[in-house]
């Protein structure tokens, strides 16, 4: 398989799409909230494309009622949010502790701009215990009405743009390439890591010289192109999200796997079972209904149908077959920017699904002793049902490694 | 620089010594609580040993005061959880969102259980918003007093035990031979990512060999032994948490590299500033001054001293020497098994340095243009002073590469 070169060299979201989700943001809020204040990493980055790694040093996005956009940063990161983010306005604090606490500066810049007087809409009561941060409470140390807006902040980062969408599918491209390079390179004997290290390191690679110079990591969960087993090989992958490495590969093994890539920021999701080897009798069988399991929902999904009924099909058919034994969770989640989000394919969801949204649908079995049985596919809601972004072999003869 | 195999082979922290903290964690809590429930992922490892990603589903650590502990987790993670968490008991939920909100059957687990009848000690009131989870503060659902308690349960993470020391001093030692693979290996006109890719992969391999087969990651910031440069390269080294890859070095660059390992969960931190080629008047000016800066803070650190008083020394030289527009951040923090935390060696943070806590001694100066210049170390508060827990040349000379 060639690296999908060519149909790519898609640009970064603009600067004016993230200007047009800042003014969009208070479309779906109470009249009475004229200010927004998100410390959240990725809410920050979907409105100003800045990336960081939260620390104990807050950072925090002031968004006005018109849209004007204000990052308030420690001094630290004063050049680095100059040059990296499509905001209005720089705003700075000496450091944290300090002398004096951020975010009663945060405040004075707020008052400063007059805005934040009647409510302030937050993703959380002030930022959020990291790494030693000691927590502040905004509701504390103002008088005005704080508000939890992550709901409505999540309504908007689900209903995706068409550059939005283009990025998923090339992220998805190139998720399917290191995938490639990860079953090619899978064999009896050699260890996890060392696998891993060769696919994501050749796709990566690849992805780099595709997208050109100015490529940078952007994405919180994945660098580059990634295809990984995450120690989900032989009876460890009954562990849904086992988090380990290292091990080697036996004939007989039931492997799940993961792929994607961050394609300016945005990723995809694409998991497949594979075998190492013909699998047994009981193998075939779980396959078969994790296969029927995913048909089942893919299905489902409809412009206009309810999160919840996709899962209640999928448990239809749990019950029917007397699979409980085998369920672990529900059948999939919103994905973008981030790698998990709401809509939840869930019947505790309460949501229909619109045109424009796109969802990891991996219904899973898993069997302690013998193995997880779990595909992903990345799916976008369209205005008749669905478009498939990943575009990988699902079945059981192209998923059976020779050993 | 051979592997730093033979001195190494240490085990992980015991199952008692997990134990013991959890039996501690009362001890600096007031006497009004009576149920201890923890969501962040770092605090539960710290109790458990239970490594793991936090998502939309939340996952909550219930200590008695008698020290019993109660992983509750949702469906999906349970058999994982029995596996690997260090626990009195597993207690599951089905789902997020699901029929019932979690938070809901997680007091359900208390009342069961007779506990926190009176108060409750969290790190946070509810499960934070991660992934578009949304949240649903504990203090809502319950008439119980609900009470913050990441200062104490910082305070206890900050005392370490011998077994502890013992672990970032073998990360220490780990982190130096990536680090010398890295600046070996880095040469004009080869780009960051291969250069950083061929000296983690070497000592990663190196140090999974010497841990041996039941070795697997559990830090949640390093996997396996680590040496990058996090795009600090030339003049974006100015730029202190660039978050970014790709570059490709040239002659006349500043460096700024970072490095450590992950050595069962606990990790180290070691940078260096370094130039490819003979420095300038200018870099070599901006290298004194660093390195100074950092003896001063050094001499600071003394069991009794103040956190403070590191910081001020740092900045009455910065002052005497008119760098203000150099500075960017407070001298340094506490580390263990998590990358920052408190202490913070900063002017506005309250408390005393005591024996057995491990820090990172950083202080830094930045030029627009030219570059960033910071070592960091991490050393040991003695009884007498400090001890190095970073073992690597600091000198000028030393980190000079041909070019």
């Amino acid at each position: 398989m060639n690296a999908p070169v060519g149909g790519g060299a898609l640009s970064p979201i603009t600067r004016s799409e993230r200007a047009t989700r800042a003014r969009a943001a208070f479309d779906r809020l109470g009249g009475n909230i004229d200010a927004l204040v998100l410390f959240d990493d990725q809410y920050i980055q979907y409105f100003t494309g800045f990336v960081f790694s939260p620390t104990e040093r807050p950072i925090a996005l002031i968004i006005s009622p018109d849209g004007e956009r204000t990052l308030f940063v420690p001094r630290l990161e004063r050049e680095h949010a100059q040059a990296l983010a499509d905001v209005e306005r720089v705003a700075d604090y000496p450091e944290y502790p300090g002398e004096t606490h951020p975010l009663r500066l945060l405040l004075e810049e707020l008052a400063a701009q007059g805005i934040g007087r009647h409510g302030l809409g937050v993703d959380h009561d002030g930022y959020p215990p990291v790494m030693g941060y000691v927590p502040l409470p905004l509701s504390g140390i103002t008088s005005v009405l704080v508000v939890g807006v992550t709901v409505q902040l999540d309504a908007q980062m689900a209903s995706k743009s068409e550059h939005e969408v283009a990025l998923v599918r090339e992220s998805a491209r190139w998720g399917a390439y290191a995938h490639r390079l990860l079953q090619d390179g899978t064999k009896v004997g050699l260890r996890e890591d060392d696998v891993v290290a060769v696919a994501c390191g050749a796709a990566s690679r690849a992805l780099a010289t595709e997208l050109g110079p100015d490529y940078r990591q952007r994405n919180k969960w994945i660098r580059g192109a990634l295809a990984i087993y995450r120690g989900q090989i032989g009876a460890a992958s009954a562990l849904p999200h086992a988090l380990a490495s290292n091990a080697v590969f036996q004939r007989g093994d039931t492997l799940v796997t993961g792929a994607g890539a961050d394609v300016w920021g945005y990723l995809s999701e694409l998991e497949r079972t594979m075998f190492l080897g013909e699998p047994s009798q009981e193998q075939k069988l779980f396959f078969g209904h994790m296969l029927a399991l995913q048909d089942i929902c893919f299905a489902a999904i409809k412009p206009g149908a309810s999160a919840a009924s996709v899962d209640l099909a999928m448990r239809a058919y749990v019950d029917e077959h007397g699979l409980w034994d085998h369920w672990r969770h529900h059948v999939g989640h919103g994905l973008g920017q981030r790698i998990h989000e709401s809509p939840f394919l869930d019947r505790g969801y309460d949501g229909v699904l619109l045109p424009g949204t796109i969802l990891s649908v991996e219904p899973g079995l898993y069997v302690p002793g013998l193995g997880g049985f779990r595909h992903s596919d990345t799916v976008l809601v369209t205005e008749s049902g669905i478009e498939f972004l990943t575009n990988y072999p699902r079945d059981l003869r192209s998923l059976t490694l020779d050993a």
